[in-house]
C-alpha cells in the first residue's frame, strides 16, 4: 500500500499496463528487456496479452478487479489516452500511476489541451469551440479559411473528424459528429508534419529523440522518416516546446507532441504549431525500436519504474512504414526484403484501417544535418 | 497432425519452445516481433514464462503433457541442447521439431560430435576417448601436452570439466567427473576464441553473422567483441566451416560453432579448430539483438517458422558483457550508463555463476577490416 516508492523498481518487479493493444505489447516487451514483468489490464484481450506475465480482462469501472490488479503491481501505466480519469484516480490511491491523471485530463479534451498549450506561450493552430452548428460559421469567419471539425473527446486515427468550408451544411457536419462538444481548427498549409517524442523522469530529467517527419493518409499515420529535414535551430525549438509541455504537466513517461511546420516563410514565432499531444508512446516513435539503443518504449518503462532514462540517441537514420489492414497480408514479401526490420502485432483480422504491424529500414546515420532537398530522395526499399 | 507444412507459418501461429531459461525468453520476444505466439514447455518455471502466451510445467518424459503441447503448436524448437532425444523424437511424430533430433544427438555427446566434425574434414583439438583412468595417461602421452577432461554428456558453462597434466592423480580426476564416459582434449595455446553464428533454413539458405571474439573466465563466457580482429580470409574460412557443419546436419535454425584461433603461425589447415557446437542460439550472439536488423533469436525463429532468413548484417560494432551472479546487483549503475543496452532476464536469485543479464555497447561500424592491433583498444565504457 506504499503510495510512493523512493527508489527505482528492481528487475523482477511488476508494472501494470492499462490497455491490450500493440502499444501495450511493445511496452511489455521493452519492460522484459529490463527484467520487469508486466500485468495487462484491459476490457478485452489484445496483442499485449500474448507477451505479458499476467493478464486481467475487466471493465475500466470494475473497482474490485482494479483493486486486485493494483495490489499485484508496483506501478501502473497505460497505452491509450482514453483511460477514464476515474480509473486512473482510483488506481492512484493504491499504487503510483505514471503519467498521472493530470496528463490524461488535459489530453482527453481537445479544447482543454489547446487552452493549456496556449497558456504556456506555445502556438497552436487557430481554433474555435463548437457547441452548436452556428459556432462553426463563426469560427470559419474568424479564420477566413476552411477548417476541420473535431470532437473534443475520444477521437483517434482520423475518427471523429470532418472537414468544413464556408457554404457547407454546418448542421449536417455537426450532426455527423453526433452533435457532441467539438473544436473547429483552421486548416493550415503546412510544409510538413513532425512529432517530438519526449521522455521525462520523476526527478525532472528530460530526453528527446530526434524528430521524425510524418505522413498521414485519411488521418492515419503512414510513414515516419528520421531525421526530418529541419534546420538545427528549428529542431531545437521543437524539442524545447515539447520539454516545456512535459515539464508543465509534471509528466512522467513518454509524451508525443505532434506539430505542424509552416516552413521558413511563416511569421515569427508561428513556424511550429502544436497539433496535439498524446500522453503515451506513439506510432511516430516506432522507429526507435530499431534505430536507438534505448527505444521510446524502454524509456517510458524506465520512467515508470523510476530508472535513469536512456539518452534518446540514435545510431541509424530510419524510415518506418505502417502496415494497415490488408497490407499486412504481404508479410511473406516483407520478411524477404533484405535487412528490413519487420514487426507484426499478432492481430488476426486485417480490417480496413487497422494497424497490423510496421516495418523499419535503417540507413547509416548522416553525421551532418541533411539539406531539405536531400531528405526527399526515395529510400531504397 | 500434418507432419510437414510447406509454407511459412503466418503471424498468429504458435511456436513451442522446450526450456524456460533466458534463451527461451529472448526467443519468445523475437517471435513476438514477428507476430508469432510462443508456448513454453519446461520442467520448471523460468524467465521465459514471463513473456510467453502459454506455458506448461511438465517433465520431459511426460508423454501426455507433451502430446497436449504438440497439438497446440505449429512447430517446436528448444533453447538448450540437453533436451532428451526421446522427447524430440516423440514430439516430431506430431509436429515439426527444428532443429531436428540429429543435431541433438550429435551435440549431446562430445565424442560423437568430434568424430562427426572430423568426418567433414574440419579440424578439432586432438582428443582421446576416456572410459577408464588409464585412458587419461594414454591420451596425455599421445598429445605430449596437458589436457582437459570433459564428460561426454551434460556439461555446460565449464561444469563437468577438470584439467589434467602428466603426474596428476588420474583416478581422482576421473572420479571428480563421476567416472562417466569422458573425452580428454589437448590444452591448446590459442590466440583467441571465436564463434560463428550460422543460421540455416529448411530450404538450405545459409546466413552467418560477423564473428565475435569471446573471452571466458572459469568456463563461463564473459565478453564478446564484434568484429574479432581476423584477416578476411580467416573469417571467411570460419564461416564456411560453420556452414558446412550446418549443411551436414541438415540443420534448421541457429547453430553456434565455437572455435580456437591458433593464429597466423599455426600449421597449414590447423589455424582454426572447432571447440564445440551448440544446436541453439548462443550467448556469444546476444550482441545481435542490438547491433543487427535481424538478431540471432529472430533468425532462429524465422527458420523454425519457415520464413525467409534475415541477412545477419550488422549496423554497428558491439561489445557484449555478461552479468554473472552478483554483478547484476549493479543494475542501477548500468542503467545510468549513457547509451548502454541493458538486458535483464528477470531472475530473482543472483547465485554465483548464474547468468542474470547482459549489456551491449554499440560503436559506429568500421567500414574497413580492423587491423589486429587496433582491436585491442579498450572500448570506452
Amino acid at each position: 500500500m506504499a503510495m510512493q516508492r523512493m527508489g527505482p523498481l528492481p528487475p523482477g518487479s511488476t508494472i501494470g499496463i492499462l490497455g491490450s493493444g500493440q502499444l501495450g505489447r511493445m511496452l511489455a516487451m521493452a519492460a522484459a528487456r529490463l527484467g520487469l514483468k508486466c500485468h495487462i489490464y484491459a476490457d478485452a484481450p489484445g496483442p499485449a496479452f500474448d507477451v505479458a506475465d499476467r493478464t486481467t480482462e475487466g471493465a475500466y469501472g470494475d473497482w474490485t478487479a482494479l483493486e486486485a490488479f493494483a495490489k499485484r503491481v508496483q506501478a501502473v501505466t497505460y497505452e491509450f489516452e482514453n483511460v477514464p480519469e476515474a480509473t486512473a484516480l482510483f488506481l492512484a490511491k493504491h499504487v503510483p500511476v505514471r503519467p498521472g491523471a493530470k496528463a490524461l485530463a488535459v489530453a482527453q479534451d481537445r479544447l482543454t489541451e489547446k487552452a493549456f498549450i496556449t497558456s504556456l506561450g506555445i502556438a497552436v493552430a487557430p481554433y474555435h469551440a463548437v457547441d452548436t452548428a452556428a459556432d462553426i460559421a463563426a469560427g470559419l469567419k474568424a479564420f477566413g479559411a476552411p477548417g476541420i471539425l473535431k470532437t473534443r473527446r475520444l477521437g483517434y486515427d482520423g475518427k471523429g473528424q470532418v472537414s468544413v468550408a464556408p457554404g457547407d451544411d454546418f448542421g449536417a457536419a455537426f450532426a455527423e459528429l453526433g452533435g457532441t462538444p467539438s473544436v473547429l481548427e483552421q486548416r493550415l498549409a503546412f510544409v510538413r508534419e513532425i512529432s517530438v517524442l519526449v521522455c521525462r523522469s520523476e526527478t525532472g530529467a528530460i530526453v528527446t529523440y530526434d524528430i521524425p517527419q510524418n505522413t498521414h493518409q485519411g488521418g492515419i499515420l503512414r510513414r515516419s522518416v528520421v531525421p526530418a529535414p529541419l534546420e538545427d535551430e528549428v529542431a531545437l525549438a521543437a524539442k524545447v516546446m515539447a520539454g516545456q509541455i512535459a515539464e508543465a504537466l509534471l509528466y512522467v513517461g513518454l509524451l508525443a507532441v505532434e506539430m505542424f511546420d509552416l516552413g521558413p516563410r511563416a511569421p515569427e514565432g508561428q513556424r511550429l504549431l502544436v497539433n496535439e499531444i498524446a500522453p503515451r508512446v506513439h506510432n511516430s516513435g516506432h522507429w526507435t525500436l530499431d534505430a536507438c539503443p534505448v527505444s521510446q518504449f524502454e524509456n517510458h518503462m524506465r520512467a515508470v519504474a523510476m530508472w535513469p532514462l536512456g539518452s534518446g540517441e540514435r545510431h541509424s537514420d530510419a524510415e518506418m512504414r505502417n502496415l494497415i489492414g490488408e497490407e499486412a497480408l504481404a508479410w511473406r514479401g516483407l520478411a524477404a526484403e533484405q535487412d528490413l526490420c519487420v514487426h507484426f502485432y499478432g492481430k488476426n483480422d486485417p480490417r480496413e484501417g487497422r494497424k497490423m504491424g510496421h516495418v523499419t529500414r535503417l540507413f547509416p546515420r548522416e553525421m551532418t544535418p541533411a539539406p531539405v532537398a536531400k531528405a526527399k530522395r526515395a529510400p531504397k526499399s
